[in-house]
């Protein structure tokens, strides 16, 4: 998806959402755990009550491959079911040498179609410059992420610049992409560094985790992170999903998803766009 | 696998041969293409020539995602035809946050019965533990690459104590694990590094690859690398796997893995073990 065309979306739903489908078959409705596929049965009712919100969906990868090759296919009907003009992430996290990132690249741009897939930084610019050889497609760089675990070596302090790792990682990864084709993680919990971050990428869209289940604030996330484009994909994986247990799954999810879209029009409005209009 | 176990096994073959079974079907050989399943005919007849020589497995996860379902149907079967007492690694570099690393753990290790997964370690313990929680499993956690992305950030020099990234990585998550259910990659492309890294984690095994097409020195790596357990895998893939391109692509797989194990056995005897006897 080319980037004008995400930020037309954006607009006319009033709405960053990316509902996440980490769907876990322990964690949806009892009535659904005997269909055939109950996890594509489960993400066909979600995306049905939730696409009039959500610009954007994002399959965890990890949750379609614990169950093999069936949660494979799963995925792959989850993907063709998703409306053609709704963006769509692989949430995947690799990277690895060239020639292997390369195949990665391969699996979620051409065997299946996504938009986007999350990639590491670790491994450097050689595993994630493969990702970029794909016209209209996207890189989503981990660079701050939500989880306790990104004090660990993601804020560490580097010695020639006094600058913290991840700001390094967006700094030395700019270059290999462009804002219509890279955009970056940060996690909703860290919206005390969005506007340093801001500064390193100001154009770029952000893919934001971490608000709902994890505790990110919303508000402050829009206040910091949002620019003229928009410019932010903000995720809400658990607290839609699973809003309701029962037979009212959907009808609570749609709830959820609309009361984070009517929030987020407010906030568009207010750092982003300027009026929308009605 | 216990770790008693693969030193065994080491000393028993002489060798710390570890297979990398980057498969791609456009690289085997021409008669093997028609096949219902040319990938899986492809590792059969490449493990039925090299298990002698070798002490592990590693199939490239993305080598078989990039064919979908079908692919990992193709992986399913390969490692459950790998005899039973060699060590098997699901060469996958995952890492996210904690309930899905606990997802991509129950893959790996329950969905399908690997000893091992590469893990990557930019998102911190909480995406790396969840994977330490399987008995007699292993985590394989990235250190020092061996590609030329591997200067981008794991080589820069931190504030406070002037050492490099991968040596934080390194310290930083020693503690998480154990020398029974945690080890390193290495490059052998970093063989100046391996000195330090040992000072580092003395008892560990480290994962090494880049032995062959990437054109690290098997001698150097075992001479730095090498511990009282012999403590290493070293990886060859490409230069096995293609050694041959026609008919004789398993006499020529053979052949070289013998080439290697023989030299290693040497290296085994000067920096390990001692004689071993014949």
């Amino acid at each position: 998806m080319k980037r004008e065309d995400l930020i037309q979306q954006i607009k006319v739903k009033k709405s960053s959402l990316c509902v996440g489908l980490d769907t876990d078959i322990e964690k949806i409705p009892q009535h659904l755990r005997s269909e055939p596929d109950p996890v594509f049965t489960f993400n066909k009712a979600i995306i049905d009550s939730t696409a009039d919100y959500a610009v954007a969906y994002k399959p965890n990868l990890a949750f379609y491959e614990c169950d093999g090759a069936k949660g494979w296919d799963t995925l792959q009907k989850t993907l063709e079911y998703i409306p053609k003009e709704i963006f769509t992430i692989a949430d995947a996290k690799r990277g690895d040498i060239g020639n292997t990132s390369e195949k990665y690249a391969h699996t979620f741009f051409r065997h299946y179609a996504f938009d986007a897939v999350t990639v590491a930084p670790y491994m450097g610019a050689d595993s994630v410059r493969p990702f970029l050889g794909f016209k209209n497609k996207w890189v989503i760089l981990l660079a701050l992420t939500s989880n306790p675990g990104s004090e660990d070596f993601q804020q560490l302090t580097l010695a020639d610049t006094g600058e913290r790792l991840y700001e390094n990682v967006l700094k030395t990864s700019r270059p290999w992409g462009d804002e219509g084709n890279m955009m970056y993680v940060v996690g909703a919990t860290q919206a005390a560094h969005l506007q340093k971050i801001r500064e390193i990428v100001p154009g770029h869209f952000l893919l934001i985790p971490g608000v709902g289940a994890q505790g990110g604030n919303l508000q402050e996330v829009c206040k910091y992170g949002m620019n003229a484009d928009g410019g932010l994909l903000i995720n809400a994986s658990r607290s839609i999903l699973y809003a309701g247990s029962g037979t009212d799954f959907t009808s609570k999810a749609r709830e959820e998803a609309m009361k984070m879209q009517s929030e987020m029009a407010d906030y568009l409005e207010q750092y982003a766009f300027g009026p929308l209009g009605v």
